[in-house]
């Protein structure tokens, strides 16, 4: 019996499906199933197949007590991607400029490090994510709660093409299976599985993002939370975390120090003055533009061009009608 | 010899005693003391005197290792209020809205479950927690570093004046002694010493507040620390004590828990629809008015009143022409 018929039989079936069940559809299933049909089947499809047994099969997630039967993967890169230094970054799919921003800036250093990040595809910190990596020309490695076939969800069609390009999709589930709500905590798994790290960035209560950090936990492996504002619900997880004893996250250092590794120097960014002025006041914390004004007494036009100008330079980013430093570089 | 002529010889010489000098000059100086004298010249100042061995001195700040030879005390509060369960809150000077509004609400929630507030009259996250206890109408200590008859800064002296109304200022310094850049740590210590648990809101790298937790971990004392954005200054001194093993804390309750205590329930507030909306936007983090009108579709007008029913609710705060959910009532 072939841990790629277990693959296969759950699909059919929609059913999750670790190990060969014990009942008589299976058996029969199994008897009859033609694996080199079905594995040429995927070759056309362009899809590959890592059986757990196989020996490119990643050695965290095979340490898991449930690793899946095996990955289904898609894309340009070298099956050895899913045997690097992985580091899974999540969070809510409805997430702040706040995380937004931090998530972004951690996949474009972690990667920039030499570390593949690792996440599950959503909207939210998990896609932006993704895009720091390819911003740093890093490749990444999301993983889908749906079959391997499927972009899911579909507006994030065009990000999977572009991860696809230098990296992987990876799925425990055969080519077309459809989304479910009860297979994310199942693909969460899986993120956390292979990572030796995993970062939750923001997270409501009972945010998807803390079944990953109780997998993570679970399976002896780093988590890191990223504090926020106790008046944001969106950091009222990770917060929590924090009090559950996982590690602040402050800057990208803090997980390469788990690595051994050291982060590219920050260039030193020449600033003009109006822009140095602004920059001095966002480094207290997030301001609207009215507040900036007001603050350093700039007019509308040379402020504008400072906050233009600190954007630009990578040191200021804009959200929720709010600008903050960005300062968290290595 | 009496320790009032420790605390009178340190003011004359402007040094910092705490245990009797050996040189001559403390001798002589004792043997001429008049303490009857001096009392009564304290008295008619309106300043008490607590000396350590006193049996009203607090048990906690004579359990540190370096104890004051005595408290000047001024105000209209028994001393019993120094024996009473005393958490400290302090922070930046220089804080962001988010600090202060934390600093308020922890003063208000804290005060009004009956634990005293202690602080150092300082501007910032000190003044906001002073502030928030009398909003509450309670009663808080205020630990100054300069002689008991100043009051510093010369900005919070009407502050002073309504702590002393039903509250304490109190000092290790006698009457005359000018405030000097190194009496503050020395007086954080005293913060520390007279708190079963301090609280750092907000605190830059190398902060005074810092040097208060430190003194509050030497001594045992539980220490939390608000979380805070990763991309504020004003939070990496408090992230950082996270790392070194700060409790966070995300609510009141965390500390009322400490002292086996249980907060106030909040009371319902009945809001209009058009303030729920605008709250619902705010609990995802701080916003401007500008980005607030453009989540939830509200015209300007509808959204100025619905901003101004959620501040006089005591829903929602600004500051830094931002935003914020008041979220962490108890």
């Amino acid at each position: 019996m072939s841990e790629l018929a277990l693959a296969a039989f759950a699909a059919e079936t929609g059913s999750h499906v670790v190990r060969a069940p014990r009942e008589r559809a299976f058996r029969v299933f199994a008897r009859r199933f033609d694996e080199a049909a079905y594995l040429a089947g995927l070759r056309e499809a362009g899809v590959g197949w890592i059986a757990r047994s196989a020996p490119e099969f990643p050695p965290l997630l095979h340490a898991i007590h449930d690793p899946p039967a095996g990955l289904f993967v898609r894309g340009e890169a070298g099956l050895d991607l899913l045997r690097r230094a992985t580091v899974a970054v999540v969070g809510a799919r409805s997430c702040s400029s706040y995380g937004a921003q931090v998530a972004r800036m951690l996949g474009r250093e972690l990667a920039g490090a030499g570390l593949v990040v690792v996440s599950g595809l959503a909207r939210g910190i998990d896609g932006e994510a993704h895009r720091g990596v390819l911003e740093a020309g890093g490749a990444t490695l999301a993983v889908l709660g749906c079959g391997i076939d499927r972009d899911y969800p579909a507006a994030h069609r065009e990000l999977a093409a572009r991860i696809r390009a230098t990296g992987l999709t990876v799925s425990e589930y055969a080519p077309g299976v459809e989304p479910a709500p009860w297979r994310f905590p199942a693909r969460n798994r899986i993120i956390a599985g292979l990572s030796a790290v995993a970062i939750v960035v923001e997270a409501r209560d009972r945010s998807g993002a803390l079944i990953t950090a109780d997998f993570a936990l679970e399976e002896g492996r780093e988590v890191f939370a990223v504090p926020g504002e106790i008046t944001s619900d969106l950091s009222s997880g990770t917060n929590d975390l924090l009090k559950l004893g996982a590690s602040p996250l402050t800057a990208s250092a803090d997980v390469l120090d788990v690595f051994g590794l050291v982060g590219a120097e920050a260039e030193p960014v020449e600033l003009g003055s109006s822009a140095e002025t602004v920059l001095a006041r966002l480094r207290d914390g997030p301001a609207s533009a009215d507040e900036l004004a007001r603050l350093t007494g700039l007019d509308a036009g040379t402020l504008a061009s400072a906050l233009t100008e600190l954007e630009l330079a990578g040191c200021a980013v804009a959200g929720g009608g709010v600008y903050r430093a960005n300062s968290i570089a290595t």
